[in-house]
């Protein structure tokens, strides 16, 4: 009987191992994807392409046992070779390339300059060739950026004692209400797409006090814009007992600290390819929404035309102004009207018409909304019959209240949005792997 | 200016914090919900649910300035007292009642014993009554588990180089094909709910050479059984640079090792609870298909009636037989028929009517399926051309491997079927916190 036992150093090496000063010098076998070949007469240039990074390979006729035209831009390859010091080289080494292994050959030359630094290619062919556009260096580093946000959220989370949870996408109805709502056939019974887990991170409140998932929602926004998707990862958590919705915008601070200290420490690889600077997470103001408003109006000569709306241009007016009064690049906006928030959010007992929610604004962009929730039976419904909503089709989400909910909170924090402002794109899609969106459902 | 600094520590414990030696005699703050009450007439037991656990408190009239009678089982509360030493408490403490804060109040009385050990309810009532049902100490800590298992399969994965991803789940069309998908409308056009990640994971490996993603899938399965769900969590993981399909096991047994490590180390309090003997995963055996069908039908006697298929009673016989004559409770069964597999598994070039594919089995029960994937374009269409399928709507996907891919290979785990196995449930909805079947589409 054969065994496994589990996962076996292997011989080829990793670029993490080829870059240990002992090593050069030494025979060394890597493989990895042939990114480019640049063949400069008397010898030519091949580079590796690995999830690390790349490696650059040596090719000179007459040194090697294989000749260089087996070799293609986009092939699977193990070469083996003598590894050797090149200040030039990536890393500062290079192998001098002795044998070559083909692994698997592409059939067709690349279509876009995926070796480039920069591709140069509008965002419909980016999204077009997105199997193989991602392959570029830089486009690729964006994404282990959003993979490093993700596990800095759910990290910290986890040291805050919260319970990670799996909601179900299908369901009877909607959480947020509108018409922004996906509807399918569910065995001859009309069911939904989740716009939101709130009301399932609600009940699990009451189960583990505090919880958090990391999941796609969806919203069928009929517009086109460059902040929206209809299909996006929350990352979402809900917490119990707090002492009020400050609570929240502290844990979404230690998030935030977590995950700028995450990248900072694993991924600066990426952060050097991005030429990213990551943003102060040590104190992060908190301004009213009619305070806000007020400020970056005075500031920046906007009249306010709504005072119970926040426009784009005015949420990026409010991020440039403090940006540039207290150097921040977050802000978290307190207080938003009651009439533009869902009928769960806690209303301030000093003044009902504005809530006790916030969002936080990223380079002048809502990356999170979040809030105290109504943690009473009776006011929930009260809260409901103004809306004039029914108790129909609630009462799952109901019962957790019935039997008892502690005061809590909590918050959605859109990914895609935050690794767009963070990488510096202007547009969602740049940091989707594969978005949907009105016109967009392949690939 | 107000600034948020992150998590500040809060007056009130936790658990973790009540069971430091120094903390008995002292004066404490708690809160929780109120889980039991129970009144002997001289003094009375008020039992806190916390995240952590359970949290004794004494009442004792004359001593507290409230009266019990303030006190119901499902408020939220705040506790104040002083910390005791008692034998028969949870952790060897209890809080001798001083004062109270009522923090929030139920408006009915719980309609099941969710404060007994075993609540006796059928799994319909038990799935009807999720939101109260899931406070009960032993159905929280199932998830507890579930928890500590996706921890164990993500931290593992990055410790091995893996990147995470976010794939769509609506899309054109659906990876795995048959008739099991769910169909909805995406602005006029028709679209399906993904089976899998499979295609885009495979896309990705390309890019990042090693991807996981933990997100839901959906099967539009017209089958009630114990085993199948219409939603439910898949953990994929897809790695390039395979020598061989044996590199996915290996990397399974790899991720199977650090779950248990884990849910050894810290869920220690869950595992008590629900009396849980941890699987030994230092060696999992490894054995053909048709071998397997063999074994299980000579030792038990039970003819085998198809060659190519494994009946759910056959998996659970090669399970019996590996456990008695191996002692493990996993087995991984390899070289699955080709006509029982998707045209993307890599045949076996040995023997093509078998691929180079596996199951892993749990005590009897397929947990993953997975195995090596084709990676040449040729190879890839003439599979596809023997199935009848056409390249509509795949374009994409093949673009992939038009312009190069590596080896690779991947698996899928069912997170819910993994749970169950292991807290040594046998329907998988008692391990989902809101199951999707034919019937049930709520809560």
């Amino acid at each position: 009987m054969e065994f496994l036992t589990g996962v076996k150093q292997k011989e080829v090496l990793e670029i993490g191992a080829l870059l240990l000063p002992e090593m050069v010098g030494r025979e060394v076998k890597v493989n990895g994807a042939v990114h480019a070949i640049r063949d400069m007469g008397t010898i030519a240039f091949v580079v590796l392409r690995k999830r690390e990074g790349l490696v650059q390979c040596v090719y000179e006729p007459g040194k090697a046992d294989f000749s260089l035209k087996e070799l293609r831009e986009g092939g699977a390859v193990e070469v083996s070779g003598v590894l050797a010091a090149s200040e030039k080289a990536p890393g500062g080494v290079e192998i001098r390339m002795r044998a070559v292994v083909i692994l698997s050959e592409p059939v067709q030359a690349m279509p876009i300059p995926i070796s480039k630094w920069k591709m140069n290619i509008s965002l419909e062919t980016s999204l077009d060739l997105r199997p193989v556009s991602l392959r570029n260096i830089r486009e690729r580093a964006k994404f282990r950026i959003q993979d490093g946000i993700v596990r800095g959220f759910r990290d910290f989370l986890v040291t805050q004692g919260f319970t990670e949870i799996h909601t179900p996408k299908i369901g009877a109805r909607g959480a947020e209400g509108g018409a922004n709502i996906f509807r399918l056939d569910y065995f001859h019974r009309p069911a939904v797409l989740a716009q939101s887990p709130q009301f399932y991170k609600q009940m699990m409140v009451g189960v583990f006090d505090r919880v958090f998932e990391t999941a796609p929602v969806f919203r069928a926004e009929k517009h086109n814009t460059k902040r929206h998707l209809n299909e996006y990862t929350s990352l979402d958590f809900e917490m119990g007992y707090i002492d009020g919705f400050e609570d929240i915008m502290a844990m979404e601070t230690g998030v935030l600290q977590n995950i700028m200290g995450l990248l900072k420490k694993e991924y600066s690889r990426e952060l050097a390819i991005l030429d990213i600077e990551l943003p102060d997470t040590e104190k992060i103001p908190c301004v009213r929404f009619d305070e806000a408003k007020r400020l970056a109006s005075e500031k920046y000569g906007r009249p306010i035309r709504n005072p119970y709306d926040l426009e784009p241009e005015e949420e990026s007016l409010i991020g440039r102004y403090f940006k540039e009064e207290y150097g921040s690049d977050f802000v978290f906006v307190t207080h938003y009207p009651s009439k533009k928030r869902p009928f769960y959010a806690m209303d301030d007992p000093g003044d009902p018409a504005f809530t006790l929610s916030f969002d936080c604004l990223f380079k002048g962009m809502e990356i999170t909304t979040g809030g105290q929730r109504i943690h009473d039976y009776h006011m929930l419904l009260e809260k409901m019959a103004k809306r004039g909503m029914t108790e129909e089709g609630m009462e799952h989400y109901l019962m957790a209240f019935k039997y008892g909910m502690p005061p809590h909170g909590g918050l959605g924090i859109g990914l895609e949005r935050l690794t767009m402002k963070l990488v510096g794109e202007d547009n969602v899609r740049e940091t989707t792997l594969f978005p949907r969106d009105l016109s967009r459902l392949e690939p």
